[in-house]
């Protein structure tokens, strides 16, 4: 870990003390969010230190331009990229005509940030003496409604503690903003109009290319000592912005209050041409209620997310802290709400990876929703691809597949591929196979099959025609090959034969043909549609066959492992201990080329297919593998480290699985990786919740059942989390004593494995075992 | 081939006829230089048809930016670009008040374009009929001074050909231009005075960043039937541009000449304040000799050129045709005169690969200009290479290797790498081993070992440094490999022992060690200063020696050939035969992951190294090679036919060798690669000349003696070239009968080989044999 500074605390992060250094890495842990907006914790008013300035609007992006150097045939016309959106947290502040900035106060004490999880509110307080030596008292409180989820509310409170002072709030709006990742000076938003109305406020602006329109609000209103004080503001209209000013003599002791509304409402959601009667809509509900009720309602909803998702953890807070941090970041990215919307690496917190989907939604993110969330939520996720399925056959015959074969791009915010880099782009094929088994592991754990007929037999038949054709047959080994690909373990570029890639191709395969076998049975309608569409034939799927039949896989004899890849043992095998710690991470010391042919691996990538397909393997057969690759791997992605965790505790090493699990779940609050500047790993964050329910507890589902193992790191005197499993819920309390379980709610009995012994559940009884 | 548009000729290069579709590609194949600039062959009246406009200036770069996605550790700063640089050439023609333009006439006639090669100048003639129903005759003739390299001139005549018409030149100096390969709509020249004074005119430029101060001049002069007409001109001044303009009525049949002269003085070569007055200075001297006196010295030059490096060829134009435009085209893009200078890949003729040096010119273009100018040249070409020593030791420092290794760039404008894909920056390494070899070359060729202990050693002291730390010692194979490269067939990335690179590799390591003992041995002082700079011990030395004694090879004993990397047989081996032609070429048509997973070879690879290295091989182990790869070549690297030419030769495959020879000799005339309209392939261009005097005639350097194995095409009656061979020239022809060997000039006798005999050659003495 590389910083140590947020306090413990079982449900709020908490920052105390101001230091400079750490402004751009709180603005990350601190950031907000509400499923269709967040924002990084930028301060409102004017800061001229070192600042990473964003807030974010769910799909809406642009397409930067991709070319540089070479063009390569088949590469993306644009990468999407997640646009820093109009700023409308702004409040410039002055106190006897000084603006505030802690930048150059003379000094700030008491300062503290609180992140509740519980309630969903920010809020930051402090006491400065400004550069005229003026002593003020200040708190700033701040959410994204979950109930609006148009609008943010922000109650500004100052304090002065000394002399009487004249106080001047401008709260603005601004579309003059910039993206940090912008190399070339581009213009992303283009403003049409500012407006002001009374004590509101409004921007147009509209993405260039993308052309997603907005309407970027705010509505202020002053309190004296908590009673509102009417005044008609001072407007200052610019180009780009527009300000409010409400100025007001505040005595000694006394507390000057201004309550800020404001947001974004797209025409994704309203007519183009209603966006400012939206905005004025939502204003008059938020303003209706205020700010105090409108926060109680925010408590509220935050209640019942943590009723289903929360997991506690007793005797640790860090780790108890760090679970609450996961879960509630992954509630303010993605709510399920929209099936539009999808799950972006660092959710509203930063621009890296551009707001777009990945494959770690089908990896990592599914069974955490699928679990915590109505299994609609899950099924939207999956339609989100099935939607999209023929821009992934385009994308196939770009690179030169035909005949329906299908290949999801690496990042997309449309369908589109929207990634530049060869070895990704054209190379990390691997994906394709993660939005298989997410079909397989939706039907594995809700038991609803319908989604196969219904659409997921073609996006599986496109993926499996992929997977034949991109195979080729080596003749010098008799086996079907896969040459040129990048695996999970980005730290290897084009390799042949990654035994990961090659594992998931082979069974797609086969679980296509055995789904095509219970369509056809079960669902012939479905079957002869699918059938008309796909233009299958038997000619085609015995093609299919014998590509999974006779596929290669790179083994070691000496060894007695699977190999990453051809060639790995050619490498300097020096493992990660014997790496001198100033050399790590490898991806911020070292050369692409140094990377590429060192032995170290990113992230599970043997292991990610041991993961995947658990059962087909012993736990000796795990026991070694994750004996020999382990040491190679520095871990240096956020989806590494909760494999790991599940693995290590499966090998009954509790304490190497607390290890990872404390590195998943702390990743941010301790950067481990050295970048939560750039905001957080939001995918990953599904990883931790799966190394305490699948790593811990255990969890399995086997033959339509939930089957645990409990364990318990000796570090923590209990854990219990809950699982909505095909519409009930399961409360698991496992302790050191044992472990209980409590069926919430329905009226049948349902029948779990508990350490492979049956266990059979009534509703609201607790059982001990 | 692709096109066929080029008439034969001797010694011209000659269209007739006028198509728009062929206008970008005439400019490319048209393109004039005097090794200190050139230009595209633009039309000087405005054209608003697709057109491609370039002028470049020697040395004279930009640092565009190169980030975009996901940087990598080691990256360069920048990609050099060459830029397109002022227009001088233009020249408004209207007529009765109509503006020419061949893209509107109602009809153009007897179009025809001539690059005379022998006298270096280009013309373009036509008539045509304008929108306006008048009719035209044109002539417009164009050279690049060799003798005033900063300046070209060009004689722009037009006849009426029916009525009376009023003319109106303006001749005009433009900065307002822009680069093809400009994604972002950069600025990339500033400029700073725009100025005019009598009939001439001036306007300074600086590029942005690299801040390369020039000045663009023009001073133009009328004539009518071949008379001066003093006339003031009409100055027009814009802010990036001005122009002179000239008014004339000229009758049916008589004909009105513009004689413009102008081009480019900059401040790499003379002070940054006096470059206007550099400008007038040459101006001067051009205008007092005048268009036709500066024409017949441009033709004098060109003749003392071709006295020395023509090749003439009996029987077959168009490969007559093609080898002097290959001639032609090197000692327009390289004179020799200026060390700082070196060869772009498309010299003068166009913006891609940026103008910036390649291992091109060790590889390919040392040979040419050792053998047909002063031996010189080629040492200022090496010292080029040792004045970057220290860039290339940082360079490798940035990719992480110590003790003064050096990784020469990829490309280079000064020394710095400024490529910036990975695959190609960090892994096509053996360009390192091609400067090693450029050593061994010149000394085998001129016998000038002074290079070595003056410099070469220190140079190969890093490379051999650099080749040892590259390599890794494998267990498994108990060898050492060179993981994640990219040999010169770039079609293949980040792949595993390449076997050229890894033969490189240990002859560079073998040659250095063997220079340092003959250093020691001969020139004590220069050893100790060497060992003293680079602090070289024995224990290093012999580390080196064991990578250089211990290398691995991939080897098919199947096949009974070197493999090109690892698991190259695990390929689907289609030959080319068997490629649709709809597909080709690859790189057009094929997205780059399949091109890498394809057995498809861009360039001479593995036969790159028969090549370089061919005594270390049987005539019979360079038929199998041959045998086993041609096939599986496609040649889109223009460097690739000429190195097959030369060893089909060798192989007295004379009909291959031949096929190999029309295509590296037409590749642009003929564009076989469909892409000559981008500029043409100046570097493959020695290549040819390679293919002619290596590959038909069978020169070889054997033990300080030049050695022959003349041979013939059945499609040629005779051939002959000559060598510049240590202070002698030998004058080679070969016919049907037999071949001819002349010394020219000196005292001494010399003795040659000839198919493996002795032979005496007496000066001024004709032997055939």
């Amino acid at each position: 870990m590389n910083q140590d500074y947020i306090k413990a605390d079982n449900w709020s992060i908490i920052e105390e003390g101001f230091d400079k250094e750490r402004v751009k890495s709180s603005e990350s842990l601190f950031s907000i969010g509400n499923g269709a907006m967040g924002q990084r914790a930028n301060f409102e008013e004017h800061y001229s230190g070192e600042t990473f300035q964003g807030s974010y609007i769910g799909g809406v992006y642009y397409p930067d331009k991709t070319r540089v150097g070479w063009w390569k045939n088949g590469y993306p016309e644009y990468f999407a990229k997640v646009l820093n959106a109009p700023n409308w947290i702004g409040i410039k502040v002055s106190v006897n005509g000084e603006a505030l900035d802690l930048n150059t106060c003379k000094s700030v004490s008491n300062f503290k940030r609180e992140l509740n999880m519980k309630e969903g509110w920010y809020q930051r307080s402090f006491q400065a003496e400004t550069y005229n030596n003026i002593q003020l008292e200040v708190k700033v409180t701040r959410f994204l409604s979950l109930d609006l989820d148009e609008v943010g509310a922000i109650k500004y409170e100052i304090t002065p503690l000394e002399d009487a002072v004249e106080i001047l709030f401008e709260p603005y709006l601004d579309s003059g903003i910039t993206n940090e990742d912008s190399n070339w000076d581009d213009k992303f938003w283009n403003t049409t109009d500012v407006a002001y109305e009374g004590n509101q406020a409004f921007i147009q602006a509209h993405t260039m290319k993308t052309n997603f329109a907005t309407c970027t609000f705010m509505q202020s209103q002053l309190h004296l000592n908590g009673k509102p004080i009417e005044q008609k503001p001072i407007e200052t209209k610019k180009e780009l912005s527009i300000s409010h000013g409400y100025s007001q003599e505040v005595k000694k002791g006394e507390t000057l209050e201004l309550h800020k509304f404001g947001g974004y409402v797209v025409d994704t959601n309203h007519k183009k041409e209603d966006l400012v009667a939206a905005a004025k809509n939502v204003l008059q509900k938020a303003t209706d209620l205020g700010f105090e009720a409108l926060l109680e309602k925010q408590k509220e909803a935050w209640n019942d997310i943590w009723e289903m998702s929360d997991i506690s953890i007793e005797g640790d807070v860090k780790a108890q802290q760090a679970i609450r941090f996961n879960i509630f970041q992954l509630n303010q990215t993605y709510s399920g709400k929209d099936s539009r919307l999808n799950i972006g690496p660092k959710g509203f917190t930063g621009e890296k990876y551009g707001g777009s989907t990945y494959w770690d939604t089908e990896a990592y993110c599914i069974p955490f929703y699928m679990a915590t969330k109505d299994q609609i939520v899950a099924r939207n996720l999956l339609e989100y691809r099935y939607n999209h399925l023929e821009k992934a056959i385009e994308n196939a015959e770009k690179l030169g597949f035909s005949n329906g074969a299908a290949l999801y791009p690496m990042v997309t915010m449309n369908g589109e591929e929207c990634h530049n880099e060869w070895e990704i782009t054209f190379e990390e094929i691997h994906r394709n196979g993660a939005i298989a088994f997410a079909i397989y592991n939706y039907y594995r754990f809700t038991g609803d099959y319908s989604y196969i007929p219904e659409m997921g037999l073609e996006v599986l038949i496109g993926i499996a025609r992929f997977w034949q054709q991109r195979a080729t047959f080596s003749k010098q080994k008799e086996k079907y090959v896969i040459l040129g690909v990048t695996g999970p373990n980005e730290y290897e570029n084009n390799v042949n034969n990654n035994w990961y890639t090659n594992y998931l191709a082979k069974w797609c395969i086969n679980y296509a043909v055995e789904q095509l076998q219970k369509v056809k049975d079960g669902y012939p309608e479905d079957y002869d549609r699918i059938i008309g569409v796909s233009k299958l034939t038997d000619s085609e799927t015995s093609k299919w066959k014998k590509v999974a039949a006779n596929m290669y896989f790179p083994f070691s004899e000496e060894e007695d492992v699977f190999l990453q890849q051809d060639g790995f043992l050619d490498k300097e095998l020096i493992t990660v201990e014997d790496l001198p710690n100033s050399q790590r991470p490898i991806n911020q010391k070292w050369s692409w080329d140094r990377i590429l042919r060192s032995p170290y691996i990113k992230q599970a990538d043997v292991l990610q297919g041991f993961y995947l397909f658990e059962d087909h393997f012993t736990t000796e057969e795990l026991q070694k593998h994750f004996d020999f690759y382990e040491p190679f791997t520095v871990h240096e992605s956020s989806l590494s480290p909760c494999v790991h965790s599940i693995q290590a505790a499966k090998l009954d090493r509790m304490q190497q699985a607390y290890t990872f699990y404390l590195r998943t779940s702390r990743l941010d609050l301790d950067d481990y990786n050295k970048e939560v500047e750039e905001g957080l790993h939001i995918t990953s964050m599904a990883g931790t919740w799966m190394s305490i329910v699948e790593g811990f507890g255990g969890m399995r589902v086997l033959d339509d059942k939930l089957s645990f193992t409990p364990r318990i790191p000796k570090q923590w005197k209990a854990y219990s989390f809950k699982i909505n499993f095909r519409k009930r819920v399961l409360k698991v309390t496992v302790s050191n004593e044992g472990s209980k379980f409590e069926l919430e709610g329905g009226k049948e009995d349902m029948s779990i494995r508990v350490n492979g012994e049956r266990v059979v559940l009534e509703p609201a009884k607790v059982i001990s075992i």
